[in-house]
């Protein structure tokens, strides 16, 4: 069976081997070290650095195809690899639009496709400052300045409140190693994420459009399907990603993270070429996982189903605790099976620090089950996971 | 997070591997080469025989516990690591009736559990003879002959045909390494498998019974929900087994494999104390796979829901070809990919050789699908895998 390269060794890379396995195969995981998620339990694993070329040649070595588990390999060493003949997938001429986030908007906006209102601010930086003061009055001053390049999980986000604020985030920014750009704050209802697959012969498929809620510029909890979404909407966010990924030749899992707007219409927000967190609950919730469906698409497999086999599952992020809790994450496994036999939990290996994802829960609804009972029951599992203590007071002890 | 240790690299390690990853663990696995199917994807390999006290206690080390993926290894040695405080999962002394067909039915007909008609060939060779053709003349010689310790897969079961057969058997084998039994040959409707799953704690669940479908002595279909089975007939295989499995204080997934008699009665054919064939559905079929479940019962977690998932599921092996096919492996699961993206194929990583279990395939029904249908499409996808041939014809080439 073939052999397929995922460079970086986090948790996607995690859950994509345990699709490999299925597959006949065993993921290949190039990892910063032994206790990268991924490194801990792949039977092959090649330590190296995803910046450093020849690590990466090794990894690829007699590999069918080269992944990511990150957006974070630098497009130059891609091309050199595509170059030699690897197959790199995403290919770096689509990879390239989930890297950068100028790039991405100057695309969709090219192909018609709905963007927020944006400026770039990576020039010269005193042109760049009245770019953005022009921006900003023509927005209101309802605007966000965005890291170009490197941001993930709220990092590299600036939510800046008016004129003043933005500027100081601006002063303090450019000129820097930070390349900027600003962005119009979408007055939102809220935040969508439509998730596909594309495979090399051009095969695309689509799950279900979900909702994710975000805290602390994070996502916390996905709610799929999302609720009373618009069918004619849903179809258009989907049809939306399966477009962008044909255009763009993208292969394997794609996000296209959307704001539903305050009007009903929806706006692109950010791009993900690869298993996504808005994913998660396809691993319990549908016929074909993320992880597996982004094997098949790099293998150039035909794609699964995405059918979900449920009316509503919800996924919930472990995220670290503020103070990580005495009891261990083992104990705490143990009364979260007690109290909810259901609940599919995810463990990433990672240690617990504050607002890290160390794990997720799925949990799948029952027929006719309505999607608050499922989410405050996923809610929950995650939040005692986190934190051990239960949302709803119970104390068994008391 | 705790390391679990299972003796044995075949399938079943590789599969709860697959469940491990989930719990934020890493199985470690002792296995005897690095081609092993477990070995060739756990992060965490022992290379050793599992008749070596050497090699057990090397992949104990450290593990909270230590289960199997076969019945192989001997007794004493178990017994031995238990003496110096490894938690072995489930004990020798469950583990023993697993291992002997005749204690087992011992220990059955003393718990008053329904049992074949047999007799212990053990013993001096002319007695043994003697009771064997008291015994065959009492069962008007529908008889089958079986090696106490070691058979599977058909192995070290001889059905003989009348007198003269049976004693040309017992003849043949009697006085050498292998102690034999006799049991009376059931007249049966069909095989059933009761699979249920045990804590430390004394916790126990079990998942719905199921038909298994026998083809040269080794299972190659299984029908979940058994169809059609009384009610109370099903409830009573469960309760067989959850007793036997308390009585016996096994510790992990047990199959009780059953037949259901011509007029309609149970009677226990084998046991296997560990992950089995019969429950392979669960991994798509059912809310807790039996792999999940094997790990929570022998880390004294609470126990998984049981629950199926669909009305109607069934698993199909992919059994070696007689010849096989010039077609790769990988080649063949495109094809099926692209006829049945629904189906959900599990690899082991094995050569193919005839008859041997390298894979299987679960089909989840959709709703209101009935099990003809569901159980058609197992079998084909499972024959596609081994043949490379279509058995209702197709040829996308015609």
């Amino acid at each position: 069976m073939p052999t397929v390269t995922m460079i970086g060794g986090g948790q996607l890379a995690r859950m994509t081997h345990q699709s490999a396995i299925a597959l006949g195969q065993c993921l290949r995981v190039l990892a910063s070290g032994p206790t990268d998620p991924a490194a801990q339990v792949s039977g092959d694993v090649v330590f190296g650095s995803h910046e450093v070329l020849d690590d990466l040649r090794e990894a690829a070595e007699g590999a069918v195809a080269l992944t990511f588990d990150h957006e974070g390999v630098p497009l130059g060493l891609l091309e050199a690899l595509e170059a030699e003949g690897v197959a790199v997938r995403p290919p770096s001429k689509a990879l390239r639009f989930a890297q950068d986030k100028l790039d991405m908007r100057n695309r969709l906006a090219e192909l018609g496709l709905p963007v927020p209102d944006y400026a770039d601010l990576s020039g010269d930086v005193a042109a760049a400052r009245d770019q953005l003061i022009a921006f900003g009055d023509r927005n209101d001053w309802q605007v966000v300045i965005k890291a170009v390049r490197g941001g993930y999980d709220g990092r590299g986000v600036w939510l800046v409140d008016g004129r003043d604020k933005a500027l100081a985030v601006f002063d303090e920014q450019a000129g820097g190693d930070t390349v900027l750009m600003a962005e119009q704050k979408v007055t939102m209802r809220r935040e969508l994420s439509a998730m596909v697959a594309r495979s090399p012969y051009g095969q695309g498929a689509a799950w279900p459009v979900v909702e994710t809620v975000q805290r602390n510029g994070q996502c916390a909890v996905v709610l799929a399907p999302a609720p009373d979404l618009d069918r004619e909407i849903a179809q258009q966010a989907q049809q939306m990603a399966l477009r962008l990924a044909d255009e763009l030749g993208v292969i394997g899992a794609m996000a296209m993270e959307l704001f539903e707007t305050a009007d009903g219409r929806l706006v692109v927000n950010e791009l993900a070429m690869r298993p996504h967190n808005s994913g998660h609950w396809t691993m319990d919730g549908a016929v074909t996982s993320q992880f597996e469906q982004h094997l098949r698409a790099v293998l150039d497999y035909p794609l699964g189903d995405t059918s979900p086999r449920a009316e509503v599952v919800v996924m919930a992020n472990v995220l670290g605790a503020e103070q990580t809790p005495e009891m261990s994450v083992d104990e705490r496994l143990h009364h979260l099976f007690a109290r909810m036999p259901d609940a599919k939990v995810h463990m990433y290996g990672k240690g617990e620090r504050r607002d890290r994802k160390v794990g997720h829960v799925n949990v799948v609804g029952a027929p006719g089950d309505d999607v608050d009972r499922v989410r405050e029951r996923a809610e929950r599992a995650a939040h005692w996971m986190s934190h051990a203590v239960w949302t709803d007071g119970w104390d068994p002890h008391a």
